[in-house]
């Protein structure tokens, strides 16, 4: 829930004004997104998403951000494609922020994905890392397995507060995952949050991705342990196997996996469980009194990562190589 | 800023499919209107927004609002028309909670209305007066002078913490407001919170009015009082004599005012002013702490109490009779 800054209507008519969109007729902030305020436009010739962006995101990230979607969309891939102004800027300021106008993206996200969803989010990310692959900007990953420790270390003291003995066992955990963490996998642009909440459907069909703003480069693997933590898994924590089939095999059927990133599975999707768990065990235990978004349980991660951690094999996902 | 509750998109799906309108492509929350959840659907006929009423609508007052609105549009009021479902019911329930659908109206609402703005407001404000005028429904005021005194009892106590003597000047406003106060002036539906917020145009042409959750039976001239104070003062509280004889003498042209109600004009601004710090007083004092919509400052109506206080003539507002 965002929309932080307020817009002005003189100076939104202005900003308008600079693009080939026709007149404002509607403006509206919408409760989406927790990082920047985004705003819908109807304007006399189409809709658009207008985003200001906020503290909490890096203005010299804003290129890397704005060119991906722009280099996504010149490949078919179904996704927010900014829109230049007249002298081809994408990245614009409105209000005191960088703002950037994309287009509109028809779709619902699902609250309860099934099978048949997975399958089309497993298909969808093959063809988005194999669209990313010659994007000339790169972006390192800053929640990589190397970020993991700092994060660690500034909820260590009161992570105890949350689950008994999860101080040690997190320990434990990172020092296996930074010993063992792969290095060698085949890598281009990730999404690196592609979870429910990013992924529009109309009807049964898969309609676009959005939220671009943690996309890095990174193993494309590690990206299908995000999805395998963010899509398979049920409300009451129990690991879908029918649903992660769906996801891995559509996936490799656009993109085959390498023998080392099958068998890096587990691997990847506890590391992806430690990034989430750490981050929310964070938000967790520094959420201002009275906040406005209430932030996530991190325990519903830790019993990801145990679950992974008991895997014996990387067909425990339902994918056979 | 609202949205309180989200709709799971199962339950969207089923809902907009009692509707004629097509299938769902879109659901945004909006981060508009206090009151309610609001969302904006596009459809594959429309846009619409979705309104569910949380708590403090009073849901016996729902046949009256959207009503309301049906009869307005017929009557060729640009205003949000409620969508009937196909059997022919404007109010639903979803996510547990009464539930509309309206169609969506373009337009913008203006941050600082210029003169030619309030005289399309006055227009519009007797326009809508006249429509209303066979509506078939009533609803009392429950803001009206006889509501003013529980309200000030509610604060009174801490009136000071706000500004020294308030509770006092309040007092004795409130005895001579009672006293005073006319009861035969020509009377119909009334807006009552016809604001900048509430008032939509394209470029400077007024587009519609929304937000019909405050309108109830009551004199006519009051609406006029409510829009003086809310169009025609400025951010250092100076009154702009300008915008007032352009909002009086466009709602005058269309609906001529009586004597009684011209000889009224400061008295009822004086009470539109009263009860508007009343209710901003009542939310200051008791704002919850991190609360999601920061107050308003009451005293902005203080100083537009005084000033209809120290008003010698109606024509200070530049409307001669």
């Amino acid at each position: 829930m965002a929309v932080y800054t307020e817009v002005d209507d003189d100076e939104l008519n202005a900003f308008v004004a600079r693009y080939d969109i026709g007149k404002l007729l509607s403006c509206k902030g919408i409760a989406e997104g927790v990082e920047n305020s985004n705003f819908l436009l109807r304007t006399e010739k189409n809709n658009y998403i207008l985003t200001l962006y906020e503290k909490r995101v890096n203005p010299d990230d804003l290129p890397f951000f704005l060119g991906l979607m722009d280099h996504l969309a010149s490949k078919g891939i179904e996704c927010p494609t900014p829109i230049h102004d007249r002298a081809g800027a994408a990245l614009s300021r409105l209000a005191g922020r960088p703002a950037a106008m994309v287009s509109f993206l028809d779709g619902v996200s699902v609250r309860r994905p099934m099978p048949r969803h997975c399958a089309e989010v497993g298909e969808a990310l093959a063809a988005f890392h194999l669209a990313g692959q010659d994007f000339a900007i790169r972006r390192a990953n800053a929640l990589n397995v190397h970020g993991w420790r700092p994060l660690y270390e500034a909820s260590a003291a009161r992570a105890d507060e949350v689950a008994s003995g999860l101080r040690e066992e997190l320990a434990r955990e990172l020092d296996m995952l930074e010993a063992q963490w792969p290095d060698d996998l085949p890598s281009g642009v990730i999404h690196a949050d592609l979870f429910p909440d990013n992924v529009f459907f109309i009807g049964e069909r898969l309609s676009g991705l959005i939220d671009f703003y943690f996309a890095c480069n990174d193993a494309f693997a590690y990206d299908l342990g995000i999805c395998l933590n963010a899509w398979c898994f049920e409300g009451d924590g129990a690991f879908n196997i029918t649903k992660a089939r769906a996801l891995l095999q559509a996936y490799a059927a656009k993109r085959p996996l390498t023998k080392d990133e099958f068998d890096a599975l587990p691997l990847l999707a506890r590391g992806s469980a430690m990034r989430f768990l750490l981050t929310r065990l964070y938000d967790w235990l520094n959420a201002p009194v009275g906040a406005l978004v209430k932030p996530k349980n991190p325990i519903e991660y830790l019993r990801r990562l145990r679950f992974h951690r008991d895997v014996a094999s990387p067909s425990a996902y339902g994918l056979d190589r």
